[in-house]
């Protein structure tokens, strides 16, 4: 792909958070950098929440990836999914080619982990990308289409029952979502059902929900899932899922079965599939859920010529704070990296990584949100202002960002609806079979 | 499913221009209503040709039916495909049930016709649907992808041909959205290709493009796409497609064969299979293109309970005019149906139905148009402001409406880019194959 052979060439596999941010870095520098994604667009993964409740679209949570690049004419976009690596002749072989480096840069992520149950993914979709979001999106709304047409009493409220699973700042934002739709946006759509009587599970294994936040705000939290009609259940397992029915297993051993039509997962995460191909070719132990371990300067051990960011990477930093998989922290280690590198062509040396906290929030509905920032706990109405100040904050300075950012705040405020839309193919036609039984059965 | 056994139940079939109005017409008045949609949205067609060109996004042109409907107590909305009907007992079967009736209003549209050539739409997708025009912006911008990895300078001029089959407004609208995308949008974009050496054909058989407007406005629309770096081939007719080649024969009998990885049609259209059904079912001959033909009241023979309207409806108006296949004429169609069962309400006859010619308009690229307003032939960038100024002025009065299209023109002079997705599965891997064949032969 290269021509210029004379230039460094930085090889960046993966759009997201990390890659993205190390390439924009890296943009008008002496480097001939190519990011190769498998898909041809950057997805804001944070707000995949509101496409999957139909709050956006997901042209507004998604820019291409050769739109973010425009400017730097030294980055090179390609499209392929990455799918094997060569630590000794440099190349990395795609889905379309192959691609030879001499700086590499591996940020693929996660996926999600169904804990050794990879048949539950049938039934219960991840929110990874915008096709899972529309695959949520479809299954929710399909449901409450169903529920309104279902003359049976139980199967109409298999039709209501949403279970969501795990209750990390995912799961909370999506019960949360589902609970402002079923109970403030769309009662009065329907004419034989009441949305407010869905009944919304959040499942949970540890004793709270966003388990790594402050006690407090676990409860504030709660408490405002509680008032948005969702109800928790901590201390809970899922033992088993399977078309129509969740089989959950308390502390106690008490188990139980919840029939529900829409079980939505958001519990376990796990290294991306080319992780494990780096480190079989690179014989890197792998950490915690598939990870790479990284050096202090983000490189893998004994290969100082490729970098391991973002959520697939295991990292301590240099004042030994184990790094979190989030946004943030992906972001810093690409411009960290980014940095290093630019460092390298002035033949400087760089420092080892620090990462900084700036606190993580998590949104509930429409317009609460908790937030722990380090040296302040917030929670409420201020505090979801204070989450939309931060985002705008963080855009400033990028024309296209604060004009996607604008739009959001526009629809979020207007109650926009548009994007409630059962698209592609349909979720499920058990229902039919439910049908002809019953008749068969008449 | 209707509870007011007393009151007279109205079905419409299809959520179109045609059923979406009727409905809305027959909104808070004497009837037991519903509307039975296989999809839980109505789509605004004439707009799907720029969510095909990553201009605009499937929510800006849909809107729920239940939303369109919030206001309409006595409108239920029902999703499901129908796919019979008993024209004895009155009742309309579909995918999840059955819908007794007293007044059936039959709006189902048409699909796709491939000549009898149903192979083709493997490789050359229309644009009736949401998912169509998702289709075809995954092929166009794949196409573009594909085009800049590739070496093979043969194979990358296959990427960058674009073959619109059609030249009605749909044809004209998407070929000029292609070649904005390519001359105006994107260049600066990549790195190896230049996006204005796409070659961009539109292929009519008759001899000139929108051959149901007046020949100056054929040419001017010519010229336009001409500007856009279109090239148009009249008097021609495709002969086959198959994967990376499209055959055509001119009025001469010459052939010519054009390799090219995209091809989108915008040919010609059948009714939906609903009409074969109903056809059957009250023995109603069908007309050209399988339409039914409507009584000056758009009923159908022998059935005043059964009306026909839209685009599945053969209709000559009471002054001899034979109405077309377009969205006013659907709306004109359906609030005059819910004008006559109001006027039976009130025990008062109805008048035939007579067609008011509104003219018809076609946008090419960003901010060009051809209009035939019957008094007056427009063209160029004052007939576009009309264009927007007529839909303006259309939407007043409906709050949601004038808010979606206030949307479409801030993105419309914006140059919004953000939709350019390839979402879905990938459209082709033939060159995945190509390039092993190619391997193996090396």
């Amino acid at each position: 792909m290269s021509e210029d052979h004379q230039l460094h060439r930085v090889v960046i596999i993966g759009g997201g958070f990390g890659g993205l941010f190390a390439a924009r870095e890296l943009g008008n520098s002496g480097y001939d950098v190519t990011l190769l994604d498998k898909r041809n667009f950057h997805t804001f993964q944070p707000l995949l929440y509101q496409v999957a409740s139909g709050m956006l679209t997901p042209g507004d949570v998604c820019v291409p990836h050769r739109v973010a690049m425009r400017r730097y004419k030294n980055v090179k976009t390609v499209m392929g999914a990455a799918y094997d690596i060569d630590p000794d002749t440099r190349v990395v072989t795609h889905q379309y080619g192959e691609l030879p480096y001499d700086t590499l840069i591996v940020a693929t992520g996660v996926k999600h982990d169904y804990f050794g149950h990879d048949d539950w993914q049938d039934h219960a979709p991840g929110l990874k990308t915008v096709e899972h979001a529309l695959r949520m999106r479809r299954k929710i709304f399909y449901a409450f289409e169903m529920a309104e047409q279902e003359s049976d009493p139980v199967a109409r409220e298999r039709w209501l029952t949403f279970v969501v699973v795990g209750a990390g700042p995912t799961g909370v934002e999506l019960a949360g979502a589902i609970g402002e739709l079923a109970n403030r946006t769309m009662p009065g759509d329907f004419r034989r059902i009441d949305p407010r009587n869905a009944r919304i599970l959040l499942v949970e294994g540890a004793d709270r929900i966003l388990p790594g936040y402050p006690e407090a705000l676990s409860r504030e939290a709660e408490k405002m899932l509680g008032q948005l009609g969702v109800t928790v259940r901590t201390r809970t397992l899922v033992e088993d899922i399977e078309d129509g029915l969740v089989t959950m297993k308390g502390d106690q051993q008490q188990q139980s079965n919840v029939p529900t039509e829409t079980i939505l997962w958001a519990a376990g995460v796990r290294a991306s599939a080319f992780a494990e191909t780096l480190a079989k070719r690179t014989r890197t132990p792998r950490e915690k859920g598939g990870r790479l371990r990284g050096q202090p300067d983000l490189s893998l051990q004994g290969h100082p010529e490729i970098f391991v960011i973002g959520d697939l990477a295991d990292i301590t930093d240099a004042r030994g704070v184990i790094v979190p998989g989030l946004a943030p922290a992906a972001i810093q280690q690409g411009e960290y990296v980014a940095g290093l590198l630019k460092k390298r062509l002035k033949a400087r040396a760089g420092k080892p990584f620090v990462y900084k906290d700036k606190g993580s929030m998590a949104v509930i509905g429409r317009n609460r949100a908790v937030g722990d920032l380090g040296w302040a706990r917030v929670a409420g109405f201020w505090a979801w202002l204070l989450w939309i100040g931060v985002h705008i904050w963080s855009l400033i300075g990028n024309e296209r960002r604060s004009r996607v950012m604008l739009q959001w705040m526009w629809k979020y405020f207007s109650h926009r609806t548009g994007d409630r839309l059962i698209t592609g193919r349909p979720p499920s036609t058990r229902r039919l079979k439910d049908q002809e039984s019953r008749k068969r059965a008449a």
